[in-house]
């Protein structure tokens, strides 16, 4: 049972400490959301309700979006149970924004205006979960608002399916991408194998990663050796030669019946054109947006005229939190409560990370980086990470990845489906008489 | 706890029946597999393995292209334990096959082929696990057997992500897709929703589905109501009116900000011409075969403008044994065992079908069907189970779905991967000199 709340109240101003007045939190959800974004929001707003040195907490309704437009939410105002729901559900709950603050210089207004809502608010703390831009952002709001007079404590919470932010070892959100492609990979390969010998010889399923191949890496996982699925995987780091790829997916063929390949959409030629821009055409000529697993099956049937299938995850791979790496949701959260923790001990313009203690058994803890170090840098995956084919991981990879998936987090179910939350999102009331139109 | 083995041996031969001479059981698997195939694999085989009707239990090696060269897989040198994970495991383990026996008048020496097969290995009965087209098959092995003085007696095992199985509510297979696909689109729908206000406004997902709707009718268990996700359901069952369509869209993202659309690959114009084959070219002026997904979202770019993202399931939605559907599961299981129980009574030429007693609560017991009645018959989606406008579900068909999609049936995991169980797959030693060349 908790200690009664009023117990707390005398004892704490107590304390001979330096007294400092509690500031309002500001939390906002950036960029392309994942299924454990709202595990970190859990963190942030959990461990801020707690917090003496924290007043109320404020997220902004579609991310920075909300801020700009003096669009709060009042996060003191929805349950215990709806916070503590947040661990399980995916997505943004708040709302995330595709936004990229200008550079000081060709926007300043944007800053001050930010400046402006967060004093309007009394807001001294503003945690910003998003990836390399975001850290960037979080970085100049500090700067601008120490020059404006109004310091704030800016922490980043990092958050990308993409894995390619510096200075962590991995990032929340990516090793439940990971365990959702390694599962349905292993899984489509089943179906494959099956159905091989008189049908579908060859399957291609589209993975994100547009710059970095992490995700397709995870595809990996599936199999062990050459002659388990995935037969090949095809990385952003490694040129893409069709006359080469060809040749091993009719070697596959061959071999054992069937070819399973993992196509991140960052897949390129050795100019850097994507793979997925060779230029479709719909029946009108007009040129098809599309993925790189059509325009490769396309390839194959051209070349050795196999049955084919695709598949496109899209963003299935990045929502799916009902098959949610444990471990990823674990960190998650726990980047999210080490963040309020540094704020709250003055530690500003910093990102918390995930320290890799071992591998085998997987042991990790929470550091800390300079937003400054993380900001707008992309770590790809390395060259010993891939195998000296190009079509697969090493075993340093799979070291590296397979901590990443373990364990499962299921969400509760409700009538066949996961019982995600929604929040009320009651809105704060406006202080300012000034309109901001976000351009 | 069971009663020791032992005692039932001395037991069984007193009891004063008929006494039959225990004839050899062959099971095969067929068509395009599913999450819970293997589910019924090992209610078949568990069940046949404690008969005493039942010898040994033979399977095909990829389907009845198996029997037809002689390629027999020795089922009782699997251990129990291997059997038992068949619950747990997706896709096909025996192997599966596309291939239709052709009519009797044109291919006599198929039908003939089989009972030579089935003679030289003392094959008694016959466990087809199947669609429609297997049923067929069935059939007419029942049929030709009988009239070659070798009577065999054949047992249809329902199986079809389509659920286009008439007399039977519903059939194994289905489930599990129905519940992939709702969670899937809740989920990505929640993606939608957080990104809709500054990036990604409409969202398209494929499903599968060539002539009837159900799977796609099961996208829209995921929300209550026009205003929750999906805000469109594409089925095959309503001819495709483009204006319509459009004009639909573009209300959902004016009233909601946001539109996700479940498009069955079967979706056609009135004329019955597919979407999919709406003619796409590549670079070279070549036809793209390709998903409905991608022509959808041209349409809404074209028209709109808007910001979309598609994703096409293929192959993951009817393997992804990690979120199978309980019931599912279930009723796989009971449809192979019933299927031996039939057999061993006698019961020759029928289906186990799956009967409902109650929706709310829901109560399901197991009948069956002759083949006759089955074979070659396909089962749409009801008008009265698609909403007026035609673009989603009805009360009757969410009453309808919701019961399959109930439960959860987790596999084991190892390494933060399912442990998904493969076969020895030890063949039975040929008898026959002859060989057999599949067309």
């Amino acid at each position: 049972m908790a200690q009664p709340a009023r117990t707390a109240g005398p004892l704490r101003y107590s304390l001979p400490m330096k007294k400092t007045t509690p500031k309002n939190a500001f939390y906002a959800q950036s960029g392309g959301v994942s299924a454990v974004i709202n595990a970190s929001a859990c963190g942030v707003i959990e461990t801020a309700l707690r917090s003496r040195h924290i007043n109320r907490v404020y997220a902004g309704r579609h991310g920075i979006i909300g801020a700009l437009t003096e669009d709060l939410i009042d996060v003191n105002r929805e349950s215990a149970a709806t916070i503590r729901a947040l661990r399980h559900t995916p997505a943004g709950a708040f709302g995330s924004a595709r936004f990229k603050l200008k550079g000081l210089e060709q926007n300043r207004a944007e800053y001050e205006r930010l400046i402006e809502v967060f004093r309007a608010h009394d807001i001294g703390y503003f945690f910003y979960n998003g990836g390399n831009d975001s850290m960037d952002t979080a970085l100049k709001v500090s700067q601008i608002g120490a020059s404006l007079g109004f310091p704030i404590t800016c922490v980043g919470v990092p958050k990308t399916v993409d894995n390619d932010l510096p200075h962590t070892d991995c990032c929340p959100g990516f090793g439940s991408v990971a365990k959702y492609v390694a599962v349905s990979t292993r899984e489509a390969a089943l179906d494959v194998a099956s159905m091989a010998r008189t049908s579908t010889k060859v399957f291609v399923l589209e993975v994100m990663g547009r710059h970095a191949g992490w995700i397709a890496a995870a595809g990996g996982l599936a199999g062990h050796g050459l002659d388990e699925p995935p037969h090949i995987i095809l990385f952003p780091e490694v040129a893409f030669d069709g006359q080469r790829f060809l040749e091993r997916v009719r070697q596959s063929v061959t071999d054992y019946g069937y070819c399973v390949i993992i196509a991140s959409e960052g897949a390129a030629y050795a100019d850097g054109k994507f793979l997925a821009d060779a230029g479709t055409r719909d029946a009108f000529g007009h040129t098809q947006l599309g993925g790189v697993a059509p325009v490769i099956a396309n390839m194959v049937r051209e070349a050795h005229g196999y049955k084919y299938h695709w598949a496109v995850a899209d963003y299935l791979q990045r929502s799916a939190r009902h098959i949610a790496s444990r471990v990823d949701v674990e960190q998650a959260y726990a980047v999210g409560k080490a963040a309020v923790e540094l704020a709250v001990k003055g530690v500003n313009a910093v990102m918390p990370t995930i320290v890799r203690k071992s591998s085998r058994p997987y042991r990790w803890t929470i550091g800390h980086a300079p937003l400054a170090a993380v900001a707008n840098k992309e770590k790809k995956v390395p060259r010993e990470y891939i195998r000296a084919d190009g079509f697969g991981i090493t075993a340093a990879c799979r070291r590296y990845l397979e901590p990443l998936i373990a364990g499962e987090a299921y969400p509760p179910y409700r009538d066949g489906l996961p019982d995600y939350v929604r929040i009320k999102g009651v809105p704060v009331r406006r202080k300012l008489t000034t309109q901001y139109q976000v351009k």
